[in-house]
C-alpha cells in the first residue's frame, strides 16, 4: 500500500535532519508544494535562520498557519529504537525526530490547504504559511522577526493556527487558546564579604534577602481568571559563597521566573517585585528578561470554527487551556490576532523515540481543512 | 650591631620555607637548644606531619608552651615589599611570612626559657613544649594527635599558654583566655525536579526550606556570658538549580555555620537545629563537623601569673577576650587544662608583607619570662 500523502510528506520532512537553527531543506518541500498552489513566496533570512511567508490571496480576512522546521537534538542515540532520522512505522505510529513537534503539523497543513484549493480555488480571503527554523533555539531570528517583518507594512495576520502538539490522549482533545506570559528576573543582592568569626564586620545578603524571598513566594499574584491558572513564582536558581564555611559571601544570586495570567502585565509585576524588594531595604540589581506577554483568544470566528471542525471529526467537544509552557503563538499575537494551537499528542515530545500516531495525522489534516472551509468558503 | 638572640632566632625560623604542612627544619632548630637545655625530646611524626613534644622535669604542675612552624603560603610574591622567607628588617619591624604567626612567638619562647634556665636550672614542676607544622592546614595530624598520644598514657598538661598573635595595637593589650567552638551544617534538602510552567508537579525545595531558614538565620541561640558573645549562626554558603530558567531544581544545598559559646554544646546545637528543620515538614540530609567545642579560663594559676607579667611590662592590664577563629587551644583544652594565648600583634598575619614589630618581641619575650617564674619558682 502506498503512503497517504500526509505520511509521504510527514516521512520527508522528517528524513531531513534540520536540528535547530537548521532547515536542512525542509522549506524548499513545503514552498515547491505552495508555489504549485499559485502561493508568493517570500524567503526571509535572519542571521542564522531561514524562514519563509507565504500567501495566496490579497483579501482580508488573511488566515495563516504557523509552524517550525526546525527539532529538538535526538538526544542519546542509544535509546532510540529507532534511527531518528528515518522516518519508521511502527504499530501504527510514525517515529521520527519532529514526527509530533511539529512535522507531522506541517505536512497536515500542507496536504490540507491542497485539498481544499483543490476544491476551492476561488475562495475569500487569503491563506498564510509562516514556516521558522527557530522556535526550539533561541527564538530570536524566527517568527518574531517576521512578525515585525509583516507588520512594518501593515500586513497582519487575522487569524492563525499554530501547528504545536497540543493533545494530550488524541488529536483534537485539547486545543490551546493561549498562553501564559514568562518572566525572569535575575536579582543580584549585595552585602559585605568577611569572616564567619566576626560577623559584625560583616553583612551576610543571604540573611537579609531571606525575608523577602519568603514574602516573593507566598504572595498570592492574583486568582487567575477563566482560561488562566493563578500566576506562579518559581525559584529555579540561587546560589552564594565561596566554599569556604568560614566566609560570609559577599553577593547572593537569585532567578525567579512567573508564568502569569492576563490578569497581570510585565510592569506590573516588576512595580510589585520592586516594591517587595525595596520593602525590606536590600541593596540589590536586577535584571528582567521578559520571555512573552500573554495571550488569549476567547472568540471570534476562529476559535468557533476550529473547535466545531474538531467536534465534528472528534464527535466531542475539545478542551480550551493555556497552560503549558511558551509559544511562537506568543509573537503572532502581538498582532491583535486571533490564535488557537491545535496539533497532535505530545507525549513523546523532545523525548527519545518521538512518535506519532498516523490515524491522527489523517484526522488532523481533516480539522485543519474543515477549519479553513469554515472560514474562508465563499 | 648584632641580633639579640630572639630575633636571630626568628629571622632563622623564617628563612625556612615551612608552608604548611612542611616543617622546613624549624624543628629540629628548636629541639637542638632544648636539648642543650636538658628537655626530653619525642618526635611525633603523623603521617605527613611532624611534631615534637618536649619536657623538662618529671614532677607537676606541667606548664607548656604550644606553637606551630607551619605559616600559610605567601600569595601573590609581587605584592610583596621583601622576599616572603628572607626575613627583613624596615623601620624596626621583621617582615617575612610566619614573623607574626607564629615564628616570632616560637623565638620567643625559647629565649624565655634559655633564661629562665639560666637562673632557675631546679624550677619546679615541669616545662613543656607542643609543637607542631600542621596548625595551618586541616589540623588533623598535627596537636590534637599529640594530645591524644600524651592523653593516651595519662601525661595531662596543667598550664599552656599558646603562641597566637592575640594582641591588636601592642603585644600584650588583648589575651584570649578562650575560643568560641565552631560547627558546620551541610543541609541538603529534597524537592521534586519538574518544569516551571507545571510547578503542580513538582516541589520546590526552595521554597520548602524558606520559612525554617528565616527561622534559623533569626532565632536568639543563648546570651552568651562574661566571656562570650551570643551564638551566632550565619550561612556561608547555599545552592541549588540547574542553570535552565524553566526547571524547578530537585535539590537545594544549604551549609551554615555556628560560633557558639560555653552556654550550648554540641548536643544541644543539633537537637535545636533538627527540631526546627523537622518542624517545616522538610525532607533533608544533614552532615556535622564539629570544628572545636569551646573553651574558657576564666581563672587560676596560669590566668593570673599571665595578667601579672603583662601588667608589669606594659603598665596596664591586658583585655581578656575569646573572640576570632579556632585555634589549636580547642584540642589541649580537652585536657582540663588551663589555656591562655599570648602572642604579638595579628594585624599582618595570612596577609602579604607580615611583619611584627621587634621590640615587641622583646617584651613578649619577658612576658613568658615572667609568667614561668610567677609559676614555676620554688
Amino acid at each position: 500500500m502506498n503512503d497517504s500523502p500526509v505520511l509521504a510528506l510527514a516521512k520527508d520532512l522528517i528524513s531531513r535532519q534540520s536540528v535547530t537553527p537548521e532547515d536542512a531543506g525542509c522549506q524548499v518541500v513545503m514552498i515547491d508544494r505552495l508555489k504549485a498552489l499559485g502561493f508568493d513566496i517570500e524567503v526571509m533570512v535572519f542571521d542564522d535562520t531561514t524562514n519563509f511567508w507565504a500567501r495566496r490571496g490579497t483579501e482580508a480576512p488573511l488566515f495563516a498557519f504557523a509552524g517550525h522546521t526546525d527539532v529538538v537534538p535526538s538526544g542519546p542515540l542509544d535509546q532510540w529504537h529507532t534511527p531518528p532520522f528515518e522516518p519508521t512505522i511502527i504499530d501504527d505510529h510514525l517515529h521520527g525526530r519532529g514526527a509530533a513537534d511539529m512535522k507531522g503539523s506541517l505536512a497536515c497543513m500542507i496536504v490540507a490547504v491542497e485539498r481544499f484549493i483543490a476544491l476551492n480555488p476561488d475562495h475569500k480571503g487569503s491563506i498564510g504559511f509562516l514556516i521558522t527554523s527557530d522556535e526550539e533555539g533561541p527564538f530570536i531570528n524566527g517568527t518574531v522577526k517576521v512578525i515585525e517583518t509583516l507588520m512594518a507594512r501593515g500586513e497582519n495576520i487575522d487569524m492563525c493556527i499554530v501547528g504545536e502538539p497540543s493533545s494530550t490522549h488524541f488529536t483534537g482533545d485539547i486545543i490551546k487558546n493561549g498562553r501564559r506570559g514568562s518572566i525572569t528576573g535575575d536579582i543580584k543582592i549585595k552585602g559585605i564579604q568577611g569572616h564567619v568569626a566576626y560577623p559584625h564586620l560583616a553583612s551576610n545578603p543571604i540573611h537579609q534577602a531571606l525575608p523577602a524571598l519568603s514574602e516573593l513566594v507566598t504572595t498570592k499574584w492574583d486568582d487567575g481568571n477563566e482560561y488562566f491558572p493563578p500566576t506562579s513564582f518559581q525559584i529555579p536558581n540561587l546560589h552564594a559563597g565561596t566554599g569556604a564555611s568560614n566566609v560570609i559571601p559577599g553577593e547572593f544570586n537569585v532567578q525567579f521566573n512567573m508564568r502569569f495570567s492576563t490578569e497581570l502585565n510585565n510592569d506590573e509585576i516588576k512595580r510589585r517585585v520592586l516594591s517587595t524588594l525595596d520593602s525590606y531595604g536590600l541593596d540589590y540589581d536586577i535584571d528582567w528578561t521578559l520571555n512573552g506577554d500573554p495571550f488569549l483568544t476567547d472568540h471570534g470566528a476562529l476559535l468557533e470554527a476550529v473547535v466545531e471542525a474538531v467536534e465534528e471529526i472528534n464527535h466531542i467537544k475539545p478542551q480550551l487551556l493555556t497552560t503549558g509552557g511558551t509559544s511562537d503563538g506568543r509573537f503572532i499575537a502581538r498582532m491583535d490576532c486571533q490564535v488557537i494551537e491545535l496539533g497532535p499528542v505530545n507525549a513523546t515530545i523532545h523525548k527519545v523515540n518521538e512518535c506519532v500516531n498516523i490515524a491522527d495525522l489523517e484526522k488532523l489534516t481533516d480539522m485543519y481543512e474543515k477549519t479553513i472551509q469554515k472560514l474562508l468558503v465563499k
